[in-house]
């Protein structure tokens, strides 16, 4: 883990870059408004902590109402559960002794929720459970025929595979997950919430299906960023799972509200700042901050609150940031410069730490607990 | 820092995925086969540490001739320096204060050289060093004028900055930094040939106009994986500064060599060890890899010594592989895969450990000591 890029008391200017730097009143008023969304729906409220991976944030969901949290991955439920969170739904199937024992394992310190799509994975969570005097809940994960996610994709797969859950000592049968990930990222509104109601049709016909055979779903869980409203207020979920919204990114920016804008449910509180270490040409500026600081395989970062620049390019350690007529003379050479990440998730996954901003000075210098959790 | 996913003496089939394993054998051909181009065309070889980030792999490279590493970011010199590393080309521009008095503080500790292509900047190093009581070798970054890097773009504009960092206490002109990024990943050998050979003539033209002018260059250096063998053989380059060729990657593999095949000069030696997650449909699998495991921003990972398998899509944590006929009955669920990474850097910047294996066992966990280091 490399040193903290800034101090708490610092100034902004002073922190080390290039650096993940979060708005904390930005930050608090997209936690208060999901808390607020999931309190009106009458929906629990799981955030997905793949998008932050830092247990500082989980507790400050937890804190606002959140029942527990999503991970994707055992590592990091394990860091999640290190830094004080007492319930997590692994919302991934997973499989692999060394993964199977540490869940196993985990069951012991927190309450565990994981996925299954195949009779297999269910045999080794169960001789796992047995192996540690466990109980792991299980959820069948439920998938749109169309993708090339994991999960059954027919509610006949789901009954046959929770009835194995349920026949297996040491697992509950809890339910099902039922996320989809390709929807979260439609722009046009109607076509998202489309998308999204056939989904929770498909999700009511199965629970249907799975209830009249005996097999009551205690949990009902999916939904992301893009589409929370829906299955929130679906009454077919009882929960929901958004991870992106605490931080958005250039790429869910781009989705379009019912009145064709640009979605404003949340604000952008996570910025990567940057300094321009090249100014040689009027056209460009080179910014040091490339794709090993922001991820940019779903959008590029954008440059924020500055008209007329644009990020165009991202080498390893360098930005190139196109400089037209609207930016005047663009910026000088050692400005620091705010970047939306392209993709919130990924990026984070990039950096040890996250410095928490207000105004113009440090007040919170975080680790990203489950930073590099990838098995 | 995020637990081992190995411990030596580990079978390969019990290492916890996804994780990055490293063929030993393959890696010290690599290290082998490099070393003895430098040492065949008498150019001396500092390959850049921002690949492997790795001090294990850097102290090996130095055991094989290696004059020092390159780094890009001061954090990762520090890294390197703490690693046992002697002499470290910072191959960048550094700007900012807390950067620059941790770059003057490590001259303190090892012999560090760094570019220039502002008078700012070398105002600013010749502040530090004299602070620190320490001299800073400073070369002058050239940039081919149709690239968006850092650089200056004409041989007058070199000589002007290296007659400010000569007349500038505390700093030593030392030469010439000449490295160009797009042509390495030109496929067709001729015309990446004639793109390096065009450079080495604008490099020599800038070295004579220097030289001309009272300012010798004790150093010119550049050149990487794609084009090393043009710089290295120039006469006009006394350093080449390859970082892929330890590792390589799928980009890379695209190049052609001059019978127009797949370059063969090293070897693929870094793997994404994954694990086949979800397997309920022919058409495909759900292997434990996403963009969190591997940087997808040059090109996809491939699926290594397995026709028919292509990976075709990554999600933050899941990676899709499509199963043609080539391939059978495909692969089935738990089974482990090594996918080549579509872009080695980056990728390499995402983990915490590199595994060293040979035949079937793991013979070496090496943390990824500058993982991170981005500023």
């Amino acid at each position: 883990m490399i040193r903290p890029p800034a101090r708490v008391g610092d100034a902004v200017e002073a922190v080390d870059t290039p650096a993940l730097i979060v708005d904390l009143a930005a930050l608090e008023r997209n936690l208060d408004r999901m808390a607020a969304f999931a309190e009106r729906a009458n929906v629990r409220l799981r955030p997905h902590a793949k998008t932050h991976k830092c247990a500082m944030i989980a507790r400050k969901q937890l804190a606002r109402g959140a029942v527990g949290v999503c991970c994707q991955k055992v590592s990091e439920a394990e860091a999640m559960v290190a830094g004080g969170v007492a319930d997590v739904l692994v919302s991934n199937e997973i499989v692999g002794k060394p993964k199977v024992e540490c869940l196993a394992a985990l069951a012991r310190e927190a309450r565990v929720t994981v996925l299954a799509d195949h009779s297999d994975q269910v045999a080794a969570y169960g001789a796992a459970a047995d192996r540690y005097g466990v109980v792991l809940s299980v959820l069948v994960e439920l998938r749109n025929a169309g993708d090339r996610r994991p999960g059954v994709d027919s509610g006949q797969a789901a009954l046959d595979l929770a009835r194995r859950i349920a026949g297996t000592p040491g697992l509950r049968f809890a339910g099902l997950q039922a996320y989809q990930g390709k929807v979260q990222h439609i722009r046009d509104f109607s076509e998202r919430r489309a998308a999204a109601l056939a989904w929770v049709e498909e999700v009511a016909a199965a629970r249907a299906l799975l209830e009249e055979n005996g097999l009551a779903c205690d949990l009902i869980t999916g939904g992301g960023t893009g589409t929370y409203a829906f299955e929130g207020a679906s009454g077919v979920f009882y929960e929901i799972q958004p991870g992106s919204y605490v931080v958005m990114d250039a790429d869910y920016g781009l989705n379009l509200d019912e009145n064709g804008r640009y979605v404003s449910d949340f604000e952008n509180s996570l910025f990567i700042l940057g300094t321009v270490m090249s100014r040689n040409s009027g056209a460009y500026a080179v910014i040091d901050a490339g794709v090993k600081a922001g991820n940019i395989d779903k959008a590029m970062p954008t440059v924020w609150g500055r008209p007329g620049l644009t990020y165009v390019a991202a080498a390893d350690e360098h930005g190139s940031i196109e400089v037209s007529a609207e930016a005047g003379e663009g910026p000088r050479l050692g400005e620091k410069l705010r970047l939306v990440p392209g993709h919130c998730d990924p990026t984070i996954n990039l950096h040890d730490w996250i410095v928490g901003v207000r105004d113009d000075t440090v007040e919170a210098v975080w680790p990203v607990t489950a930073r590099g959790a990838v098995f």
